[in-house]
């Protein structure tokens, strides 16, 4: 993509009242426009990077032998009846029609919709294990919504519910979860802890994957030996010593939460009666578990923490675009050979952001490119068309080396 | 995949109050499921095929230059009193939070977002054209919601919107867009018309994109000349002479409209003072034009026309698997012969299901295979092991030959 093309420009304002550093830097970056407070729209840029997360969330969701799906937004009051969810879920949007006939729920969660929905297909133990998931578009309200795309009124969720016959099934399949989540953290580029946290109106317990972060709304409790609380439920402060190797000290850290996992025991399928036969015949109510991964705010967290005081930093995995191309001067010479490299790049299928534009200076083309925080920014100049190379310059590393260009080509193309 | 690790089932059973052909088809071969009257869950196969269009359609817009983004369903009721469309337009979806304080419209399209946010972007006449399209969830409240997912309250469109500063620009572009609109409907196995139509409150004329099935809402009239006009604005009927060739007889016939592309002129950019100055300094209001595709719709489309009384017939390119492989019989021969060839097809990137249950006949596993309409029925049995062959019915022409395994492996790996 030639700069110069592009919808989006980059920008040194920021929306009045948005003081969220994701926000702040992914609207600076023409990554995401805002909306409304809590609602934004993903730009060219940011829907490359939110596809791409997606696009990783799908193979370690399929690869753990779940079932793609997708659920609609509107959902039937009488569902939320059913749970005893519709008057008392304050983040539950209600929608109506202009004549007053309608009124469904805006789905902030889909357990009032995935339970009827397999209890239609599982109707026995040689049915399950069974799991299924999506990654959808979740409405929720929140009263304040100060913190950018990690707390939005819609945001990109991954939800994938699994359903089985006994506590051990259920059990193991958690555990694959886990690990499966795991994955999903680290090929984002993010180093995240499995946290014991409270089970909420579900189970006694559940677990949550936090990635340390400055600016986190939530607080964890941990330990390098694999102890990790949430302060919600921790019997220990920072200081004291680890209650599970009883050697080191707990320490203490704000962050933030990009996935968890729960046990949703009955609470679902006793409302709608949702019971199969175990081999004996005896009828029993299917266990459910429930795990969510919010995409969207994974976005929004690499932005926090992979991020410095000139702009993001992006993962080779999900940056927007591996290369950002910059041609330094509008010497014949310089626009030929960047006009050349950006050609090649292209119709080897690496992808490249070109700055071509040429009534602005170096100065201004540097800070955008560690603005939009590309892995590698390519110069071409008229010094290094002398030397027959490019100058690669690493943004997380900073490191710079002038190499020679087809050298260069090599090594971005078989990546 | 396997048919016994399948989340679905097939089904003879409609839910009560289905009236439409295409979501009994899709709601029997599991394709679908009715959440409500007029919302639909689009299950595993039925998102295959969802996501296949999806990419199509995708494709062929990126090929005309627009770049995807993803604007938001929650839009702010200011945006909609700015058109003045709050009050009067019966299809916008209200929604508000449990506690009353917050109201915003629930997107059935994006005129209302796309331009306050191309405001920010286009600034003079060197940033036009430009164009930009999401595929994206509309919400449309219909008062009578009987036309499974041809007209659904809630499902899959592609909005595509361009900027100008002239109209001949504006023109051009149009044109390159309809193109491309006959490249994707062609490209999912659909034949459309061109055809004249209302401008609605826009403009006095628009074009849609129709397709000739029995059950369609509309009624087109045309001639094989390429006169065709949408009976809401036609001033012949079936019978007249054409009054473009002059020479042929025009016909009617009932459609459904799978696309539209129509000039919004500067009814919103005047709204919302959306104007950028001309080469000569002139400030001038940004002419607009709006381009969808109903995603869903083509789906359902596609399912009326190109099905038959035994079930749906996919086009290749649409298809949730390319082959339906079925094992008929259980003897270990026939188990080993048709793993073999599914593993051979799976490792080598052909999209296969694979009917491995023991417990149903050939009647069921063929009227199955009939119904979810993949292109190729794979039969492997006593008969063709002895043959050393494979058994293929083509699902649309009905022609079945016997083929050796490895022709009929290199046939389906090579195309």
């Amino acid at each position: 993509m030639k700069f110069t093309q592009q919808v989006t420009k980059t920008s040194k304002e920021v929306p009045h009242g948005e003081v969220s550093r994701n926000a702040e830097l992914l609207i600076r970056a023409g990554f995401i426009d805002k909306t409304m407070a809590g609602v934004y729209t993903m730009l060219p840029m940011g829907l490359k990077v939110l596809t791409k997360i997606n696009t990783i969330v799908r193979e370690e969701m399929n690869a753990l032998g779940a079932e793609e799906i997708l659920m609609p937004a509107l959902q039937p009051k009488e569902f939320w009846e059913t749970t005893g969810r519709w008057d008392y879920m304050d983040v539950l949007y209600r929608v109506h029609s202009a004549d007053g006939s309608h009124e469904f729920g805006l789905g902030p969660t889909h357990e009032e919709v995935v339970t009827p929905l397999m209890k239609r297909f599982i109707l026995s133990y040689r049915d399950v294990p069974k799991a299924v998931y999506q990654i959808q578009t979740k409405f929720r309200y929140e009263p304040r919504a100060k913190s950018g795309i990690l707390r939005g009124r819609e945001f990109c969720m991954k939800d994938l519910y699994s359903f089985h016959l006994t506590e051990a099934d259920m059990q193991e399949f958690y555990e694959r979860a886990s690990v499966a989540y795991f994955r999903v953290f680290s090929r984002v580029g993010l180093s995240a802890l499995r946290v014991h946290a409270s089970g909420g109106a579900f189970s006694k317990f559940s677990d949550e994957f936090q990635v340390i972060a400055k600016n986190g709304e939530d607080t964890i409790l941990y330990c390098d030996c694999g102890f990790a609380e949430n302060s919600e439920i921790a019997e220990v402060k920072a200081g004291d010593t680890c209650p599970k190797c009883a050697s080191r000290q707990v320490r203490a850290e704000q962050s933030i939460e990009v996935g968890n996992i729960f046990s949703l025991n009955t609470r679902f399928s006793e409302p709608f009666k949702f019971s199969i036969q175990d081999q004996a015949g005896i009828p029993t109510h299917v266990l459910m578990g429930c795990y969510g991964i919010g995409c969207s705010r994974l976005m929004g967290t690499v932005a926090e923490v992979l991020s410095d005081e000139k702009g993001l930093i992006w993962p080779d995995a999900i940056a927007p675009y591996r290369i950002h191309l910059v041609q330094l001067g509008n010497d014949a010479g310089v626009v030929a050979a960047a006009n050349d490299v950006y050609v090649q790049l292209q119709s080897n299928g690496v992808s490249v952001l070109f700055d071509d534009r040429e009534d602005v200076g170096a100065g201004q083309k540097f800070a955008d490119a560690d603005l939009i925080g590309c892995p590698r920014r390519v110069v071409i100049s008229a010094k290094t068309i002398q030397a027959a190379a490019v100058e690669v310059k690493h943004r997380a590393s900073g490191e710079t080396q002038l190499i020679p260009v087809n050298e260069f080509l090599d090594s971005v193309m078989y990546v």
